[in-house]
């Protein structure tokens, strides 16, 4: 719907932008989208800074559409955009925000879902926590992880195909739904397909899945590019239309053909499919590599010529940083959820066992099930504070490389595999035989979520000048900061393990108030960090006030003349 | 984090927004958000069109960002955000976007998630759906339904909390988080008080927890204002913070107040206590209708007096459709998940069963969950063409006043509801006894969610010049396409309702099969009407071309000179 955030997300998804056309065709255009994209290529050149500022304020779509925002100014329409909303929502003509943001959410519960058969694993209190259950554990956690990772190539190939077509329709939208709803049905597919290793069936209902995505992903595009008034303007106005649309189908269409062969193969000889459906699910990740090795050896990037723009189009493009975004934010969520769900479901006693069991009182049937609460807590802790070291780290990121997608998907995949900590924890809370193992699990998962996270700012930190803010760049005021934030987790969750190692007497107990001490540690580190960088600051003779005292340095504008350069 | 979508969600929050700081004080406040919100009253007030025009730009902070953008072009900054954010990012403020999505999607899934308990209740197929298992339901859904009348509470104080707060930094993150934590626990709350209706401790935890989230909410309000540059600029440069910040407190402080003396009484005389609780629910919906009766008696809104500034700040201001819109989307994403999460779990065959049942043929195992399957595609169309019918919905709304915030909540709880649905229609697919039973109260669900879309609509007829894009109001391009989208649900379950009482012969597939094909129904319509409007438009003379053939309307710049005038 938002003039402004149709912008962000083209914007965030063409920063490798050819010299568009001339403002005065973007005014031609009817589309918001058109004339925002004709702002942002305006800016992209016309923007003071280094040649890498038009793409980073690309990819700060919705972080930093300020400098884009002279347009209108410019062409002189200030209630232009009305009538251009009017008139799209009269052509039936929609940003395609909304719809975006509700597929991540879709997308993302979809991938963290399958958690759920790995958490309902039944193990009896009395059922030792032996080598059969871990194998059965062992194999629906590896169904998880994979049903993660198609569903964010799923999703990954979502973005690249919306990142061309720039608005939609009634029709685009129901073509979406429909895309969503085979999305969704991935999951079951891949289950059958490990439950029944053997049976062809399981295989052939994936690919068939992976094929209809295609299809309709397909149709998507060709029915975009027949009303080219719904590509993104970048699109819509150049010359090389036809190109783009085999480049995008080049992009669409391998996966659906390699699975067709597998769909084949299953019938008369699966392992061949196998090796086809790996093949599929881990391209996408090997590509993109390739493309940021690419990328790496082109050095520094240049706006490309405009023959050139077709192939950079989708190697060199960075994620939407919007839509990581969501995506990440929606498996938090959802992580969150899942807690308090088992919460709801298992832990409110039933009216006959209360008065069976515990005499009629509430009070100790709910004492009965108090590690559950404690552990509720301090996984929900956890989650909580991931998300916000996970939305730290992003605010100060402007640019999200491929590699970092990457890791982005490999952290949030842990993530989702928190909830089984927390069952873990919570149902072997009674055994003490069985409890440090638990509690190791526990650790490993929040270990590998966090630790992914803290891959993500070093990697980040390796092309600093193109993918973080100044501040929190190598001694900027927030590197020192961003750094020990990033490293309370892995640092936590390595201690816990010791200590489940070392001492005999640690409990899930102490773990779980582990974890809920955590956030006040955070607030510690700040603090301590505030005064360290405090304490620096006086021997540099106060270089840097704002760090020190945020509040009045805000309230007056003093600040302002102390201003970093943005680059 | 988004400048722009700092702006946005301020902009939404003060429709009723005073002749504001001049820009130069704007400029010198260190937020964009200050500099969003002093374009957003230079717009409001310089902007073309009727009064309300800066109301409505406001409130389509998202939406229509783009008369506002003049503002960095102005004060000549271009590339002061990036500063700005650094700076913002450096003393640990943040715009409070991302945290504010992320709660939208933590609490929609919260809302929603206690409809599972009532779709688990568990009915062998051998039972008759007879009455005791009718009024286990029954109180199940009323559980639910309360639970998400409670947490639309919570999330309506959210949302005013984080219009007072403009941005924030790490303390309010955690101190958002773990009021977050404590709503997740209301549901566990409710449900041990619907359990033990006469134990008064479900009560008294239930208080306890909305006496938290008071507590955490005054101590963020006490926070924020303590270190003003965290409140969105206009009450930061207001004089009159202090009489905003005991105005807030006292929009936040009575449901707990009530709650803390409901626990009191709980502990000698219950019933007292259910009065107040009630009080405390249904108060602000109560509040909203007098608010909105005085907005109505008000008459055309004026920007107000200075002085009326802190009376009229709470009562005349209408919801930030942004944050409606993201609540809603988590309700619908979480909705259509529910489903196919059931269906992971309980339709993938045990290898076991598949050799004894089904002599080891899969697809005999799989023929007999078809009717889920069935069910599943069914109830995933209604979900997603509800949701699309919603979004075109507010598509052509451009502020949501608090009876539409109402309806719509209404709207939701019975999109949670369609589990259930799912639930009654998949487990009884094979009794024909109680086939059609179940196929009624999916008629029930699906007609009221959809009712309620319906009321939203009509409700916004009603004042349709103030909440109303021009193309979507009475005569306008997309009136009369709009009506008939939305009529389309309502009708076709009375349809199917009465189907089941005429025909003795429909069955669950039969609706399943009229659910899926409703989608190309809404494309037939859109067809239909686009002919019909052409045909008027024949005789009148081509009077809106772009209306019959959006394409090469789109394309060529033709339709400018068509456009109407904004309002």
């Amino acid at each position: 719907m938002s003039g402004q955030l149709c912008r962000g997300r083209f914007a965030g998804g063409h920063p490798s932008r050819p010299p568009g056309p001339p403002p005065t065709a973007a005014a031609g255009a009817p589309s918001r989208g058109a004339r925002g994209a004709a702002a942002g290529q305006r800016n992209g050149h016309a923007g003071p800074g280094f040649p890498q500022r038009g793409i980073a304020a690309g990819m700060r779509g919705r972080t930093m559409s300020g400098p884009r925002t002279p347009e209108p100014a410019l062409d002189g329409q200030g209630d232009s955009p009305t009538g251009s909303r009017d008139e799209e929502a009269a052509g039936g003509m929609q940003c395609s925000q909304r719809m975006l943001s509700f597929s991540d959410a879709l997308l993302s519960i979809i991938a963290t879902v399958m958690i759920l058969p790995v958490t309902h694993t039944e193990i009896s209190p009395e059922q030792e926590f032996d080598r059969s259950v871990q194998k059965l554990l062992a194999t629906r956690i590896a169904v998880y992880l994979m049903t993660f990772l198609i569903v964010t190539v799923a999703w990954a190939a979502h973005t690249r195909l919306f990142q061309v077509v720039g608005k939609i329709d009634d029709t685009l939208a129901l073509l979406n739904l429909a895309c969503m709803m085979t999305i969704t049905f991935l999951p079951f597919t891949f289950s059958l397909m490990v439950t029944f290793p053997e049976v062809p069936l399981g295989i052939f209902l994936f690919c068939m899945c992976v094929i209809a995505i295609g299809a309709v992903q397909a149709l998507i595009v060709v029915y975009a590019f027949h009303f080219p008034h719904l590509l993104s303007p970048q699109i819509a106005h150049s010359a090389h239309r036809t190109l783009y649309r085999r480049h995008i189908l080049g992009v669409i269409l391998p996966g659906p053909a390699l699975c067709s062969a597998a769909a084949g193969f299953s019938l008369f000889c699966y392992p061949v499919s196998y090796l086809l459906m790996a093949a599929v699910i881990f391209l996408p990740y090997v590509s993109k590599a390739a493309g940021w090795g690419r990328a790496r050896l082109g050095g520094p990037r240049e706006p490309p010529a405009h023959s050139l723009e077709v192939f950079t189009f989708d190697l060199h493009e960075p994620l939407s940083k919007e839509r990581v975004e969501a995506f990440s934010d929606g498996v938090y969520a959802i992580v969150a959820t899942l807690l308090i769900l088992d919460i709801c479901e298992d832990n409110v006693p039933d009216a006959k066992d209360v008065k069976e069991k515990f005499q009629g009182s509430l009070v100790a049937a709910l004492g009965a099930s108090g590690p559950h609460f404690l552990a509720y807590f301090g996984s929900f802790a956890t989650v909580g504070l991931l998300w916000f070291s996970h939305h730290s780290l992003f605010l100060h990121i402007r640019k999200a490389t491929r590699p970092m997608g990457l890791l982005n998907t490999l952290s949030l995949a842990f993530v989702g595999g928190l909830p089984l900590a927390y069952q873990q924890t919570s149902a072997f809370a009674r055994q003490p035989r069985d409890e440090l193992e638990s509690v190791r699990v526990s650790c490993a998962i929040i270990f590998l979520a966090s630790i992914f996270q803290f891959a993500i700012w070093t990697t980040a930190l390796l092309q600093e000048g193109e993918t973080l803010q100044p501040s929190a760049r190598f001694g900027g005021r927030e590197h020192a900061f961003m750094f020990a934030k990033l490293a309370l987790y892995p640092c936590a969750s390595l201690l816990a393990f010791t200590c489940t190692c070392v001492l005999s007497r640690f409990s899930t107990a102490i773990f779980h108030a582990m974890q809920i001490a955590v956030p006040f540690t955070f607030l510690l580190l700040r603090l301590l960090v505030r005064l360290a960088l405090a304490g620096l600051r006086g021997l540099r003779g106060l270089a840097l006030p704002a760090q020190a005292r945020p509040a009045r340095g805000a309230v007056d504008g003093a600040r302002s003349p102390l201003l970093p350069a943005p680059c």
